[in-house]
C-alpha cells in the first residue's frame, strides 16, 4: 500500500477514538483485549489478498491455508493467550472454486487441528479475479496474563524467540525463483510461537511482547512509543543464520520479541527451552533515550531502516 | 457464488466439527455463540467484495461504509444481543485510496456512532483492482436472552418486524438504472434492527429468532431444520409495499424473523411497537410438518422458491 496507508489508519484511530469503547481496551496492541472479569478475550484480523499477500503460482493452496491462520495465530500468542477459534471469510473467483478452495482448507484444517483451533462462524463469497481471505482469531487468557507493548521497563532485557530472516531470505529466493529452498518454504508456510506465548504469558517477569511481523527494525518502534522507552539492540546478538538485513528489516518471522526483567533473563531462557524446546537469545536492553541506538560489537553503527514492505 | 458454494460451506462445516469447540456454541445461527458465564458473546463475520455485492458506479462510498456495518451488526440484533464492536479489514486499489475510502470511513463512522459500536481493530491492505471489506461484529448479551434459530416451537405464531420487500425492489430498480428511487435508497443502506432485536432478546416469549438477508422464502427452511418444525405461511398477511415476489423471495431487507408463543403475539406487538416504533406482524404458525405450506387466502399456493441472488 502506498505511504498514505499509515495516515489513513492514523485518521481512523483519531476518528473512532471519540465513541465509547464499550469495555475494549484502547487500539495499540497485536490484539483488541475485552477484560471479562477475571478472563480476558483477545480478538485479531488481518487479511490476505491475491499478487497482494501471496501468488497462487509461488504458494500451493494448502501453503495459503496453512498461513492465513499461523499469522493470526501468531498475534494472539504474541498477547500471551491461548488461541481458541478463528473466524474465516473467503472470496473466490471461479477459477479457485474447486480444486484450489479445497486444498486452501485441507491447510487450513490441518494447521488449526495442530493448533487445537475451533472454526466457529465464516463467509464465502463470489469474486471477478482474485482470492481475498480474511481470518480473525480469537484468544482467551487470565487477565494477569496479557502482554502489551505497552509494558517495557528501562533496564529491561530486550529478547527474542528463535531466529530471525529466515522469512524474507525465503521472500527473496522466491523472487529469484528458487521455490525450493529451506528459507522459501518457511516463508510460504510460517509458523506461530503458539506454546512459547502462552507459555512467556504466565511470566510475571516478562513484560512487554509482541510477534515479529514487519521485522525488529521496525517492530521495536511499537514497543518504545507505547512504553515511551527507548533502546539498544547489539547487532552481533541477533540469532540468525541470514544476511544481517533480513534479520533486522526482513519481515513475517512471527517470532517473538520481549522486554524481561533484566535478573530474570537467564532463568526464563533456561525454563522457556526446556517447556518448548525454543531458544531465547537477549539482544539488547530498553533505555531512557526515546529513539533506538543500534550496535555492531559494542560500538554505534547505521542501520538502514527500511521496513518491509509486500511485494 | 456457484451453486457449489453450499456443499463447500457443507464440507467445511463436516471437516471442522471433529475438532474441540473450546466452549463455542455449534456453527448454525447468524452469530457463533460464546457463553461466559452468565453472559454471552456473539460474533459475526461478512465479506463484501467489489463487482459482487456493490458497485462503485451504483453505491456512494459512505453508503457502502454504512451497509458493512449495518449487515454485521443485523446478526448480532437477531441473536437477541447488543452490537458493542466491530473489527473492519479493507483492501483497497489504487483507484480506492484517498477519496473512496475516506468516504467510506465517513459511512462506517457515522453509522458505528449512531448505534454506539466501537471500532476495536483490523487490517488495511492494497488490492490489484478490486475492494474488499470484511467486517466482524461483537455483541454482548445476558446468556438467558440468546434467541437461536433452533427454539422455534410448534403453534408458535410466525412474525416479522416492519415491512419486506423494499430492498429487492430497490435492487430491481438500480438494475434499470433507477438509482434515486426510495426502494434503490433503502438497498444501498441498509438498516439493522438493532433496538428491536435487544428488545425482543429479553422476552421469553419470543422463542427463534433470525434476520432475513435471503428472502423469508429462504430464509424460513434455516427456522425449520434447526427446529425441526415446519411452517405455514399465508402470503396475504405479509406486510410489504411491493409485489410479492419482492417480500418473499427477495433479500436484504434486515427485518427480523421470528417465532412468538401464540398467546402473546398481541402482548409482545404492543409493546415492541411502544418501546420502538417498529411494527410486529403476523404472518403464519409453526407446525409438526416438516415443510412449508404456503397459502393465499387461507388456499394452498405454490411459491416459486428461488433464492435471493446477488447480481
Amino acid at each position: 500500500m502506498k505511504k498514505s496507508e499509515f495516515s489513513f489508519i492514523g485518521d481512523i484511530a483519531k476518528l473512532f477514538g471519540a465513541l465509547p469503547h464499550n469495555g475494549f481496551e484502547p487500539i495499540g496492541d497485536d490484539c483488541t483485549v475485552l477484560p471479562m472479569g477475571e478472563e480476558a478475550l483477545v480478538m485479531t484480523t488481518d487479511m490476505l489478498i491475491e499478487d497482494i499477500h501471496f501468488l497462487r503460482g509461488a504458494s500451493s493452496a494448502e501453503e495459503v491455508g496453512e498461513k492465513s491462520l499461523m499469522v493470526n495465530i501468531s498475534d494472539v500468542a504474541a498477547m500471551g493467550a491461548k488461541p481458541v477459534a478463528t473466524l474465516l471469510s473467503i472470496a473466490l473467483p471461479e477459477s479457485a472454486q474447486g480444486e484450489w478452495a479445497e486444498a486452501f482448507m485441507r491447510g487450513y484444517y490441518e494447521a488449526s487441528a495442530r493448533e487445537g483451533v475451533a472454526l466457529v462462524g465464516g463467509d464465502t463469497t463470489a469474486s471477478r479475479d482474485k482470492i481475498a481471505i480474511n481470518v480473525v482469531a480469537i484468544g482467551r487468557a487470565p487477565m494477569a496474563n496479557i502482554k502489551r507493548r505497552s509494558d517495557a521497563k528501562v533496564g529491561d532485557a530486550i529478547c527474542v524467540t528463535g531466529k530471525l530472516g529466515i522469512s524474507s531470505k525465503g521472500l527473496v529466493d522466491i523472487m529469484f525463483g528458487d521455490l525450493n529452498t529451506v528459507a522459501a518454504k518457511a516463508h510460504r508456510r510460517a509458523q506461530a510461537r503458539t506454546a512459547e506465548g502462552v507459555w512467556l504469558g504466565a511470566r510475571n517477569d516478562v513484560h512487554a511482547m509482541m510477534d515479529i511481523s514487519d521485522g525488529i527494525a521496525s517492530d521495536i518502534n511499537h514497543i518504545m512509543e507505547l512504553s515511551k522507552v527507548g533502546a539498544r539492540v547489539e547487532l552481533n546478538s541477533i540469532p540468525t543464520d541470514y544476511d544481517i538485513r533480513y534479520a533486522t528489516t526482513g519481515g513475517e518471522d512471527y517470532e517473538l520479541l520481549l522486554t524481561v526483567a533484566p535478573e530474570s533473563i537467564e532463568s526464563v531462557a533456561k525454563a522457556l527451552y526446556e517447556a518448548t524446546g525454543t531458544s531465547l537469545t537477549k539482544i539488547g536492553e530498553i533505555t531512557d533515550t526515546g529513539y533506538v541506538e543500534w550496535l555492531e560489537g559494542g560500538k554505534p553503527t547505521e542501520l538502514e531502516l527500511k521496513g518491509f514492505t509486500h511485494f
